[in-house]
Parts: C-alpha cells; structure tokens; sequence
C-alpha cells in the first residue's frame, strides 16, 4: 500500500490538473511556472553544492555532494514533456541520487521546446557529454545517465547519439518513468487511464507534438527510445510506478533492450505516480527507489558497493 | 494597491493559518516543516552558487552571485520566531539581495529554539559574525547584515553582542519586517490584526516563550532590540509591510535608534504582509524593495553606487 506521504505528489498532480482544466487556454508562460514548483515537495536534501557552469555551451548545475568522489559523475536530463521543468525544479531529486551514490551530478539546463523542438534538446545533452568526457576530463566507465520521463528518454537517446558520433559510452543508465514521446499504444494508458494523476493520452499529444515539431520524425530513434537499435549499450535500470500511464513505455523498452542482449533491470513500484522520485526525503517509497538506484550503479561506476549514502574520499 | 501576484504570500499564510486552527496539537516537527516551504512563493534568482561551509562552528550556506565582489558581503539571518525557518528555507530571498548588492551573502543556520533558547541564536551569529572577520578576513566596513523577522532582531543584536565584545562594528544593518519579540504593546498588534494573515499576538506570546525559556529576561537587549541602546550604531535601513502587527516594532525602534543618533531609514510599504521580500521574482513590490535595500547599502559597502543588480568584478 502506498505511503501516506506519497499522497503529496498525486495532490500536486490533482491540483494542476485542476488549474489547466479551469484555463484550458493557459499560456504557456503560466503553465511552465506550475510545473517550476514541481521540486516544493522535495525534502532539501542538506550537505550538498549547487555550482552554475557553462556545460560546454549548454547551461548546467553541479549538485556536488559533500565528501562525494570527484573523478566519477551522474550526467541528469530533467522531466518535463522536453517543455517543462529545468535544473532548478530538479535540483533536489537529482541532488538525493548524487548524494546516495556519493558522487557529482550535472543537471542540464537543455534547450526546451517548443521553442527549440528535436533535436535540440538531444543535441544540448550529447554537448554536455562531450564536455564531461573531453574538458572534465572523466572516464567514461566513471559516467551513469539518469533522467525522469522526457528526461528518463533522453539518457537513452543520448546514449545512442554518442554511438553515432563514435563516442565511448557511459558505464550504465537509469531511467525513471520514463516516456516514449508520442506511441500512444501501450496498454497502460487505458488500464491505467483513472489511477495516473498527470499523464494521459491528451497531455502525450499535445507534448509530443510540441517536442517533434511540424517536420520531425516521431518514430526516428533520436526522438523516441523505442525506436533505439539496443545492441551494445550499456547496463539499464528502469524505475516506473505501476499507476503510470507510461508503465509500458519502459516495460517495452526493457525487453528490446533484453532482447538484444543488455543487462536490465526494471521496478514496477506499486501504487506510486509518475516520477515519485521528487517525494525524496518525503515518501518512503522514494527513498527506497533511490537507495536501490544508488546500490546498482555504485559497483558500475567503480565506486565501492557497500558504502551507500556516503562517498568514497 | 497591491499587485495580484503578492496574493500568493496572503493565500500561503492563510493556508498555514487553517491547518494550525484544525490542527491545534500539531506537533512542532510538524509546523517546522509547514514553514520549510516559506521559500516556496520565491522565484529561482538563477545565477548564483551555493556553497555550505562551517562558519567557525556553526553551519551556513555562502550564496555566492556569479560576478560578484568577493570582498564584502551580507551577513543573514534567517525568520521564524527563532524556532522554524532555516538557511534553505531563506535560500532564495537571501540570494535575491545577494545578487542585487553584487556581493556574497552567508545564511547563517543557527541553532534554534526551544532545543537552543536564548542566547543560543545570537551566540551562533555572533560566532559567524567573528568567522567573517577573522577566519574570511573580511573587513568590517565591507559587512552588512540583514535578516527578516526574528532575524531582522538578530541583525541589531548581533551588533549589540559584538560592540560589547570588543569587536569592530558592521557598515549597516538592514532589518526586514523586524520582531521585537514578546513586548506586543505595539497599537499595529491591534490596528493590523484583521490585516495581518500570519503574525498575532497569539503566535508572539507562543514562540516568545519558546524563544526566552523559563529563565530568560524577554527585556535584555540582547533577546529584544527594543532594549538596545543604540548610540554608536551602523546606519539601520528597515523595511515593513504596513498591513503587519509588527508594524510598530519597526516604527519604535527607527524613533529609538534616531533618537540615539543613528542614520536611519524606515519604509513602510502598503498593503504588504510579513517578510513580503519572500516574493522576489514573484511579485514587484518585493523585488522593488530588494533593489532599494541595493541601492542604500552599495555604497555603504564601498560598492559603486549606479551598478544596481551586478557586481563590481
């Protein structure tokens, strides 16, 4: 059963569902201002930096946790339909996972559409890559991606984009409710359709849209991680809860990428909303998936498996 | 009249009040967290770094205004009665006066009451007072200090504390919606009771208590500013709303500070409830208010006066 904390998130969600519906032509100025307020129900997660840095041309956030490992580091897309969200309403949840795996988190602040549709807010996350590996100078062994929704799709195109470029790739990803853009066909949208508090066919749409543009292509493998060729990329941890719409969105992408041959892992957690990672410190639900992130990636970034919650210097 | 958008802290203070008045046991765990979202209605300033560090033993958070001048800087004291708020609730506003004098703000996390009553608080801004000067080696005449509420009260007993101590003094202070503890003969505390959305002579007599303890004198100068003598003070810039039962506490304490010959400047600003600077970026009359502090302390700070908003790096 759900905690009682977590009831916080689906409230939020109620409320702006709420709000859009009384206004359904709400610009998209107010709109983005809602969703800006998405990390309030983020406990601070405490003993960690925030530094603002120029990623190599994209804006970006260190969130460097006190005693963390320097030579290792989280690369972090945030939610938010490739419109909404940036890496200040995300600052907190991708603070709490740098802080449980103990090392640095680069949260980018990418290009958003529709003012920059696909792809430009790949193209920002691949810039930001390439900097971490070529001006950070990080070994990419020492690099895991993790994102939410928008986000959770983007590690993984980002992923496939530095294939292309002949770029070496990251030691693992972690995607959290995660959303394959405009493939409305997953059954959960329907047997989910009265439990998921945000996301629905209509939100999917209107995003999407947005997101590919008038001339974009919705089923390139650049655009939508179902359409991503998996062989020889590397370990994936899939978190989702089982009241999301988008639940088959990454239960699809985890069997292609088992399918060809990639180490993943998914959880389907009960009852919980999309991404109910920014219930850190809030709900134990959240909590947990993120410990349980932290204790698959630890070993993968080389960084010792027991010591969870506390770096390694 | 006030702006539509300074509503937003009317309707937060409203809706803290309802879920006391329904929860009158609510355990204090319980308030302090209501009132961790005080920055909530605050506006991300964008561009400025956020550095915890250990003040000479006790916490603090630098927020460190890309460009700013890094010899100065404003010494915060963070509201809520002594007994909630923190450094992260106060991130945000402090970051706000931070970026808009151009220089450093160090948000002290003092020790609170009832765990720490008085002289706790003022023992750990005084500590922090100290650090800056002889750990930072910064000099006195390039220190401002400013604080909201009971943090505006521990802005001038800070310097009280200091002056007796020997030390040097502080270039200003600028008190926001200043406390002046359980003296609540204020007429405000009557004329505004039906304005005020927060603040009564209920919750003064409440957190007071908690504040003094059972042994404390509620007149000493160093647990109300009211009892200061002020011959000798650094130039004092305070700002209130006039809709606040704290009005008075302000009024009073400009007349005694004038009074002793003290460079003092008051505002009273219409329509405008408790620690309305929590709207910076939110609403006009806050960031107006913020750019005016600004504009009085730059050149107090040895700053330029004309560069309102940048540094001088």
């Amino acid at each position: 059963m759900a905690s009682i904390q977590s009831a916080e998130l689906t409230q939020l969600y109620a409320s702006w569902g709420t709000r859009m519906r009384e206004n359904p032509d709400m610009p998209l100025e107010d709109i983005r201002r809602i969703f800006s307020h998405w990390g309030d129900v983020t406990a601070e997660p405490g003993g960690v930096d925030y530094i603002e840095v120029d990623a190599g041309g994209v804006p970006a956030m260190w969130a460097i946790p006190k005693g963390a490992a320097q030579d290792c580091a989280l690369l972090c897309s945030h939610g938010g339909g490739y419109v909404m969200g940036s890496m200040f309403s995300h600052r907190k949840m991708f603070a709490h996972i740098a802080k449980a795996v103990g090392c640095r988190a680069l949260i980018v602040d990418y290009r958003r559409a529709p003012e920059n549709p696909h792809p430009g807010p790949l193209t920002d996350m691949l810039m930001a890559y390439e900097w971490l590996l070529k001006t950070e100078r990080l070994n990419p062994a020492r690099v895991a991606l993790t994102g939410d929704s928008a986000g959770g799709a983007l590690a993984l195109t980002t992923i496939a984009a530095a294939r292309e470029k002949g770029l070496p790739l990251p030691a693992a990803a972690m995607p959290m409710s995660l959303w394959a853009g405009l493939d409305t066909s997953g059954e959960s949208y329907d047997t989910n359709a009265a439990r998921d508090a945000l996301v629905s066919r209509d939100t999917t749409n209107a995003l999407g849209s947005l997101f590919v543009g008038p001339d974009g292509d919705p089923k390139h493998p650049h655009a939508n991680p179902l359409y991503i060729d998996y062989h020889g990329f590397p370990p994936l941890y899939m978190t989702v809860g089982d009241a999301e719409v988008l639940l088959d969105d990454s239960r699809r992408i985890a069997s292609r990428a088992k399918a060809a041959g990639v180490e993943v892992k998914i959880d389907q957690v009960p009852d919980m909303q999309h991404v109910f990672q920014f219930l850190a410190g809030t709900a134990p639900e959240a909590d947990a998936a993120i410990n349980s992130m932290a204790a698959w990636v630890r070993p993968k970034l080389g960084l010792g498996s027991s010591t969870i919650g506390g770096g390694d210097l």
